[in-house]
Formats: structure tokens, sequence, C-alpha cells
């Protein structure tokens, strides 16, 4: 493959970020096939304009549905809201598109299967985009535990917060409204749950409390409106390998802004990580001398792929936008019929599924099973 | 009073940070009555001698009963394994000894309450020795929640860790036997509950999963046998406040060798403690410009009290040692008739109760209530 | 403008750096001319073939003297070895070209000289790469200064370390030559001085001292060779603001992999920095009660420009090339005839004198003058 | 030995720390003899009643002679301000007591080698306060060094700074007169300048600036007076091992507390401390696989002599009492004959002759020699 058309949905945070992955992906790693950026479509026609111009798209349109009769376009970047994935999706599938969707696939599961059913009917690739696998730091982590340097894991606990919602004079707006979702479930333990995919495999059965750090807030019209959503959320698990563990996550947790604490616990060690911190991974090994013993920070580097790919010199850095190229890199492999790191359509339903059962032993106030 | 007479039961551990504790307390914090060290009991008469004439004790003995017959004697410090404190702390009280008990209470709940009734009946002070909750950190933490300063704290997330069983190849010992305990959950759990009980109050309910990192261990004879403690335990709560908790608990979390990890949530803001770095307390407060904002770390100073009693100059750290002069002063003052900050044996049986109802939820897979 | 035409020369380190930079600038910053990619230029004509296509240039060569002739082309981005920026940079605009050199300016310094007067005659844009400089945290130390909220700064040390030269089994190369420059003095005291001239503008006096890690190094024929560089150094600065500094550089460092670790003294308070935390600033601060006085760490943010063409989630990181894509931008604002965060060719000659005055200030064993 | 009898001269800050030390040196070390706190000092005749009361001392005097014709006493503790070191020290020794002295000697380097040729004189023990070498994370450094653990160490680099001069505020008090001595050179250099000693021996020549933060400072008329003394100071040195270094000092960095940050560079690795984190030291070693090697951060903990006489437990820290508390140890171990981790008089007159060659050596604007 030579070249590769692309169309993207959405001119936001997520489209951006796809824009600026799809014009990073082949300076850096070079032997990819150069993307041509065909047309980008938001609903505002005028953005769309100005959009395809800034992210070098050649053309623009309001109308999502041109991406998918344009033959120019091979894949489709999906980054619109949420409700809309699992239209989008389908869609660009059956029009023969290769798909990159933002996650999560769809608020319910219904949707979310339906997807995933169109992935398979159509044999397209359908990438979720669950950037924080991509980092080097957390293959680093893979492949540590997969040479046993930690001997077998049998806990884990992840924390996913951030603060974005704390305010608690923020006025009432969609996310506090039940139709939005559970709340910090849906919303962030999502992440967390690509990850315990990623290094772990499945999960078999789920606990869940949740709560709301503020009753009710201000509408516009100065009344006060009960949330309907939970803002933090606590989720025990166990794994299908044996594993147990807990994720705890919190959107108004303030000082918190992209903090996702990873903790691994082994029976010859253990391994700490914060994507607040996503260049270094802390390890602790029981080896060697008792009085030498201690948590090793390593700063990612060249010896870590593919932060090769990025800078050639170690400790220099990589940042949240190069997780995305990364991404599109794994994309790409996918495309060319290549084994890649990545969360499918296939692994996004079991995330969605996780999700759900929470919720449901949340009500019950008992553990519930994935299914 | 100008001056008390102590006995001391046991000196191992806990024994001798007694004994370095009633050596401090009086140059440390020079208005207190001077203790007299008047008896040592240690069931190894030999060991008694010679560690009463370490710590400076007057006398020795191996029957710890001669101490709740000498007239010298106002308090006694208990620090021997936990099965024996319910016999040794009643029979004190009856003699009219104040009593400073190693915590936990007892192994059992029935016993830990009579200790209680003991305690009631005979009006002489009863004090745990929960250390933790005396560092200036946590008053300053404590005054810091009074005053306010981070709004209404809505969750907290407290992790115990340590490693001194995280090693596979121990042989099997009595705490991996049932009759130790639950494992972590008594084991650890309860110093947590003493920061929520200083900090928050009292708790509600309960839910709880529990787990093993290695099934079995070799025994002397060379045979392997069945682990029936739980090294690692997550307890989920709900406070009287309204507050909701988790409690992560692991005595087998290799390179964790003190850390008590302390996460509040609050309206305003948010404050973060560890224990391994315990001079030091971190804080968010969301005020100020946005981008200025961020975690404070506070070093500990003459203006944290008691620090004052020990540095005059700021960041210049007390020890673990020191926390146990804390506590002896306050025992001190409860002696004397005044207020403490102090986890007597009412507050004790409290946390203790907490600990059988999460027992109770990890058998049922359900919440339950703190009765 | 509506577009500008780039030719590059060099495609390693530091090419693949300026061709990432050329291809995010404009789907970052939006309200920029199009970068168009028009030729590549490195002495391996099948390199520059490669890399042109893959960094997505129009053409190549292995004469760079054609990107002189090429009328598409405005910017030339020079990154070839230090001792050709002089003889590139001087003939990029006399023909006419803006030129962005990667920094140092050249080995000596009437050569550096020649590069300001070649760029003052030209009126071209002249711009050096001294990437660290644009971090948003670097322009939020600065605006922290201006805003007088450390008050008075009196002094800065700064210390960059690094660990690529630590080995003393690597064998000797040509950085271990005298013709190499003095070592870690003009090696790597040339970013730190950035920093200040950034931050504190000019420096009148300086110090130094050197050393070397490793008399000899092992050659290719078996026998071992002088080391004539040092891997170290210490340099003592008197500012023209009054202000004393120290810079401390080590390219033997082991374990430091791209640490430059500021710390600013002022009357009312201090900042501190780290590279290799490159998206953190500690800031303190001697107002509020005393028992709260403490280190901020403040996690760069959209409130931190320009972050937020980045991301618009604060605590989500920029990494290494992100910082190369603002100075792209800085760059098309001086092309543009608008003020900019620069270091010209003017603060780089200054740079250098001061290195060559420390040089002299080192053999001397006193204070030399920069002039 | 059975017992000792102890003096004490001063009852300050130090004067306290000497006391809690006597306290607790037999409860924790167990085998050493049991010291008798025989009479207290003050020239403040209340004062030292009270204290003598506190601390535990039989008896109290306002003449410190009075502690000389002491038959009681063997040792005397001198924590008098600095200007009557040497007038006690002298008379002490020659009375035939051991000293056990505050830091520094004397402002004079006359008077220190009077001290120190009064110890050779008398044969007494002749120890200074110079706690910091007695942190086990020292010793650990210490040996780790001597194991060769990070090969040839070539470079240091020490900070030392706090903020209790910083506030331009704070009145003109002794320390800024140039009686008190040179300023931060000689109040916290000495620190720095004992660890260097202990790790690494002497130090054949330095070059020093030195620096004021405020010129000036109002007093009592509200006038304003000139500041004599210098409020930081950086000084180069060159080892008599071939190693060179800094030392930076700053009793006016605001947010300091009781910083003193330890660089150690070496051929095979590094070694990193901070006295505000008094119970962690971090070492790179550059061994293993490229992908795994970072700093490790090792906690205290039984393995590091003497913490396992404190705590039995890893991680759960000393504080700063506790190293006098070890200081005392080591008296105790000269006392009787044994070798001891201290710095003498001979040691201490060799750091005084250090920042008296500084301040030579800042005058001259050249390096200077260390007779």
């Amino acid at each position: 493959m030579k070249s590769i058309g692309v169309g993207l949905i959405g001119s936001g945070f997520m489209g951006k970020c796809h824009a600026i992955a799809w014009s990073g992906v082949k300076p850096v790693f070079g032997d990819v096939p150069a993307p041509r950026l065909v047309q980008l479509a938001d609903v505002n026609a005028d953005l769309a304009r100005q959009k395809a111009e800034e992210f070098g798209f050649s053309s623009s349109t309001a109308d999502w549905r041109d991406l998918l009769r344009n033959d120019e376009i091979d894949i489709i970047s999906i980054t619109s809201p949420n409700e809309f994935h699992a239209e989008m999706a389908i869609a660009a599938m059956e029009a023969g598109k290769h798909v990159w969707c933002e996650k999560p696939m769809a608020p319910s599961e219904a949707d979310a299967e339906l997807m995933l059913e169109a992935a398979r009917k159509s044999g397209r690739v359908a990438l979720l985009g669950y950037n924080y696998i991509q980092n080097p730091a957390i293959r680093f982590i893979r492949k540590f535990l997969e040479d046993g340097a930690i001997g077998t894991p049998y806990q884990t606990r992840i924390e996913m917060d951030e603060d974005f919602m704390a305010d608690p004079d923020t006025p009432f707006f969609w996310k506090h409204a039940r139709t939005s979702g559970y709340g910090a479930l849906d919303d962030f333990a999502v992440h967390p749950l690509s990850l315990i995919r990623t290094l772990f495999g499945g999960i078999s059965e789920v606990f869940c409390a949740m709560g709301k750090p503020y009753a009710d807030r201000r509408t516009g019209d100065g009344s006060r409106r009960a949330v309907e959503t939970y803002d933090f959320a606590t989720m025990l698990m166990r794994l299908e390998n044996g594993m147990q563990g807990t994720i705890e996550v919190n959107r108004s947790a303030w000082g918190r802004k992209g903090r996702i604490f990873l903790q691994i616990f082994g029976s010859k060690g253990m391994i700490v990580y914060d994507q607040e911190r996503m260049n270094e991974v802390e390890v602790y090994q029981a080896t060697g001398p008792a009085n030498e013993q201690g948590f090793k920070k390593v700063l990612m580097s060249p010896h870590h792929p593919p932060y090769e790919k990025f800078v050639p010199a170690p400790g220099h850095q990589l940042g949240f936008n190069d997780l995305k190229i990364i991404e599109c890199r794994e994309l790409l492999k996918l495309v060319n019929g290549e084994p890649a790191n990545a969360i499918t359509f296939e692994d996004g339903l079991q995330i969605e599924k996780t999700i759900h059962a929470a919720a449901r032993a949340f009500e019950a106030g008992h553990w519930k099973k994935v299914d």
C-alpha cells in the first residue's frame, strides 16, 4: 500500500487529536503508507471548512455520509459524540471503510453489540481509541510481566481521577443527566479496563459502589436540579486469570488532572505507574542484597519501543498526542493485516459489558458476573 | 501529680517502643509528671532482667501479675501478644491501674467488649496504641478539615501495604493460620480505621473482598499446608457522616515498607498523605488563579503541634518512635483528667466491630451493617 | 502569507525533529501558513531520497546548495553537524532565505560573529533551535517572575546532566577530542544559558571549573588515548541584573537522561523545575498561614499557553517534539514580522561569548568578563 | 563501665537535643553504660533549675565551671553559643572531662587550634556534634561507596538550604553582623563539609563566591543598616583524592526547611540523598538490561545499621533527634576506647580551615589552598 485515504468525522478535542496523529504518523514512523487527508465532516459547515484547512484535509462537508460515498477514503476517524458512534461506525463499515472510533463504543450495550456484529460482517478493521495502552511505558509493563519479572501478579489497583466536574458551582449540564450514562463508571472506568484487558485479559465478576459529591446543581433559571449521575465509583473485580482488582474513578477529584495510577502486586515484585508522569515506570524486584532493594524509577527511552521513533535520546519524554500517533501506527498495521497492539470492537464490547455488569452490581448490592 | 509509676508487660518491638516513649516523654514535653519506671514483666525471667536494665526499670519479673500488686505502679503498658490483651487489661484495671494497651484489643469481639466493660466499671484510663493518629501531620489534616479548607469531604481512600509476608518461600507460620484472625483485614485495616475514626467518626456499613497471594506454603517437614488467612483485603465503607470510603490492605506487597496512603476528596480541595513520608502532607485547594493551582507539599514544622516540642526548626523530621512519645503524652493528659487525642477502648471496640462486620460481608458477598 | 516553502538540511536526530515540527505546526496551531515541504538535503543521496519520502518532502538532493537556488523555498532548517552551521547559514541568508539553525551557532566565536553579521546584513530571520525555552512551563516561570510572584530573584542554580558519555568502556570518539570543543561546557551549558537569557537577560562575569571523569579511553587499535575534553563543568556567573548564578553540567552523569534542574531563589519565594518532568513547575510563595506554606506542584494545563493548542485538558502532557512545534510557530511569527519568544543569532552570540569567557576563566583560575 | 556521669551546658535547641539523646541512648542501644544526668548549667539560674527538672538532671547551676569541679561528671555536653566553645571545651578537658561540643568549634581559626591542642594534651575524647553523618542513610552511602557500587566517584555536589533568614522584613540581628562570621559559609557549609570528610576525606583547594539577597535591613530605631554577612555562598573544591566538588549554601532559600541535597557521580553509577527525606537514598547502577535501569529509592530499614536499634520494621523512619542518639552512642564508643564514626576536634579543625580558605578565595577571586 503506497498511500491511504483518510476521512475524519468531528473536529473537537478528539478530532484534532486524530488530525495531529494523521499528520505525524508518517514522519515519525517512516515505514508506513503516507496518509492522504481527503475529507473532514462536521455538522457545522463553516467549522468543517476551517478545520479542514487547518488540519490539512483537501475537502470538507457538513454531511458525514459524504465520506461513505468518497472512494478516495479508506479509513474513517470517528470522533463525534458517543451517541452517534454506532450509527456512523456501522454505516462506515457497511460502505467498506475501516473505522477508527473513539471510545466508548456506545451508550447502550445493544448498540455496542451491533457495532461488533457489523465489524465481523464487513471484515473491516474496527479500532477503538484507547490511547493509554499505546504508551511505551505500558508496553514495557506488559513485557516486564510476561518475562515474569515480578513473578505471578495477583492483585491490581487502578485509580483514575480528574477534576473537571469538581466545582460544585458549575451548573447542571448533560453529564449530570442519567441519559449520559452512569457517571464516572462509564466515563472513566473504561480506560483502566482497557489497561487491564491489555495486561491481564478478561474479567469474570464485579462489585460496585458509586457516589455523588453534590446532590444537586443550579440550573439556568436559578433553581436547583438533582444530579442523576455518579461522579465517583469503586469497582471490585475478579479476573479470569485468578487475579483480583480494584478500580477507583472520580471525575470530581480536585487537583487530579489526568491521574491513572496503576499498582500491580506480584509474587516477586511490584509495578507502579502514573499517567500524570507518563514517561516513568516504577518497579520493585525482590532480588539482590536486602539493603539495596527499592523501587526503581525507569525513565522511558529508546530501549522502550516505539519511543525511539520519536526521540533517539532517553528521558526526553513523549506527550499525550504522541500516544495517538502510536495508535494510528497500530491501526495501519491492522489495515495491512499485521498483528497489532489494539483494543478492537471485540475487546471494546467486553469492556462495556463489564461496565454494565458493575452498574447492575451497584443496584443489587452484591457481585455480578460479566457475561 | 509529681511523678507517675510505670509497669511494662512485654519487651519486644512494642515493649521497647513503650520504654523509649516513657524515657522520652518528660525531656520532650517538660510539663508532665516524671515517669518512674518501676517494673518490667516478661515470661522469660532472664530477658525481663536484661531488658529492665536496658530500659531503665528498677525491677523485673516473669509474672505479669506482680505488676498488679505493686503499689508503686500507676499505669501498665501492655505489649504482650494480642491473645493476652483482654486478660491482662481487665486484671490491671480491676487492680486500679490505668492501661496503655497495644492494638488491636483482642482477637474476639466478645473479649473486646469485656475490656470496654472493665474500663467503664473501673473508671481507669484505657488507651489503645494507635500511634499513627498522633502524627502532627494527622493533627494538621484534622484541623485543616475542621477549618473547611477542602470544603466538605465526601470520599476517602486509604491503602496500607507492607511486604513482610510477601516472600512465597517463607514457611507457614502462625499468621497463616485462621486462629491468628482473618489476615490483613484485622492485622492492618485497624490502622486506617483509627485514622478514619479520628478524622471522620463512625462507620455504618461495609463490604469486603479478600484474597490470598499464595494458596499454600511449605512447612517444617517439607510438606505444604494451605494458607488459611487472607494477605490482602479491600473494604468499602459508608460512613455515618455520609462519606464513602475504601480501605485497601496488603501485607504481601513487595516494596511497600510502611505505606499508609491516605486520600481525602472534598468539595473545595484534596488532601494526600503517605506514612512512608510521615513528615509531609499534600494539599490542593481550588482557590487562586487557575494557572497557579497545584498540590502543595507542606513539611511538618513547629507550626504543626506538637512537632515544636521535638525540634524548633522546620523540616527536620520526627520519626516513628516520636509518635509513641506523643501518644504517651496524650495518655498522661487522660490520667490527669484532661481531654486528649486518643483511641480509647470505646473507640477501639467500634474499630473491631467494623472489622468483624467486614469479615461477615466478605462471607455473605453483600453489604453488612456495623452494629 | 498563505503558505511557506521549507527546505531541510540534515535528516538525523534534529533533522527528523524539524520535519515533525513542520508537519505538526499547522494542525496544532491552525492560524499559521501551511508549510510546503519542498526539498530535503543530505550528503547521502539515497538517505536524502528515503527521508524526503518519510518526512513528506517533495524532492531531495545530496547538495545542500540546491536549496539556495530553489525559489520555492522560503525557510531553511539547518540540522547538520555544528562545524557546517556558519557556512550554510551565511549562504542561506545571502540567498535570501530565512534560517532556522540548530544550536550552537558554531565552534568558533569568530564564525558565530560572521553569522550574526550575515543575519543583520540580509535582514532575514535567523533563529536558533533552543527548544527548551519554548516549554509552556518556562513561559509560565517567566510570567510568574515578571508578576513578582517570588519577589526579586537574586540567585539561580541550573544543572544539566545526561549520561550518554558515562560509560568508561566506550571507546574514544570525536567528542573526546579537543577539536570538538571544550566538552560539557559548550555541549550542554548553552541550554541553561538560553534559559537564563530568556528569564533574566545578560551575564557580565564568569568563573569556571572543569573536570574529566576518565583520563583516557581505548582506541580502535587497543591502545589508550588521553581524553582531551571535559565531561563536567561548573560555571559561576554574575548577571547584568545583579543576580548570581551557578551552572553545573555533566554529560557522564549515570542515570540522568535529560535533567535540566532549575532553581530560582527570590525575596518572596522560590521556583523549581526539572526538564525530566517537563510538564510540572514547583513554586513556593511565602504567603498565607505559616502552617500551610509549601512547594506547590503546578501541572501544565490549557491555562499555560500554548499548551491549549495541543490538548484542551490539563495534566495530559506535552512531549519533547512538541517543544519544537512551538519553536516552529515562533519562527513563523518572526517571519511574519511579529514579536516572538526566540533565541536569535544576536542572543546566540552572547551565549557563545559566555562559554568562551568561561573557558578562559578556567584556564586563568579567576573571574573573566563576558565582553 | 557501669554508668557514666553527664553534665550539660546550655538548655536551648541543642541543649534539649543532647538531653533527649542522653535519655534515649540506653533504652535504644541497650549495650551501653547507663548515663547518670548529674548537673545542668545555664546562665539563667531559674531556667537551669526548670530545665534540669524537665531533662532529668539531678542538679543545676548558673555557673558552668561547677561542672568541672563535679567528680560525678565524666562527660560534658557543650551547647552554649559558639563564642564560648573554646573556653569551655578547653577548661573541661583540662579538668579531665570528655567533651561533646556542638559545631562549629569556634569563630576563629586560632581558637579552634587551641581546642585541638587541649584535646591532644588531655587525652580526653573530644567529639563535635555533626549529627548528619550519623544517619543510617549516610552510613549506607559510605559502605556503598567503599564496596565500589558506583565505581570511582569523581564529582560531588551538595546543597544546603533553609529559609530562616529569607524574610526581607526581619530586622537586623546578630547573624547579619560581620562579628557572627562570614554568613552561610561558616553557618551552613560546615555540614556538607562534615559529609565530605566522612565520605571522601580531605580537601586541598577551594574557590568561593558569596552573595547577599538583601543589602540592608531595618533596625529597632526605624533606620536601615547594611547587612554584613553573606546569606548564600558557592564553594568549589578539589579533594585530596582527586575528586571535584561544589557546595551551595543558602539560609534565605524560601521553602527549603532542612534541605541537604547530596549528589555523588561515579564511574559506574550515582547516589542521591536529601536530608529533607532523611530515610531515603536513591542509587543508580549502570548494570542489568538497559531498559530496566533507573534510580532506585532505598528506604532505610533494619538492614541499615543502626536503624534496627530503633525499629525492627523497615520504612518506619527515624527522626532528627534519633541522629543525636546515634551520635551519643558513638561518643560512648570513643570513651570506651573503641573506634567510632565521629567528627573529632581533629576533623573539625580541617573543616574550619576549609571555611577560612574559602573566605580568602572569595576575597582574592581565585583558588586558595587549604593548609
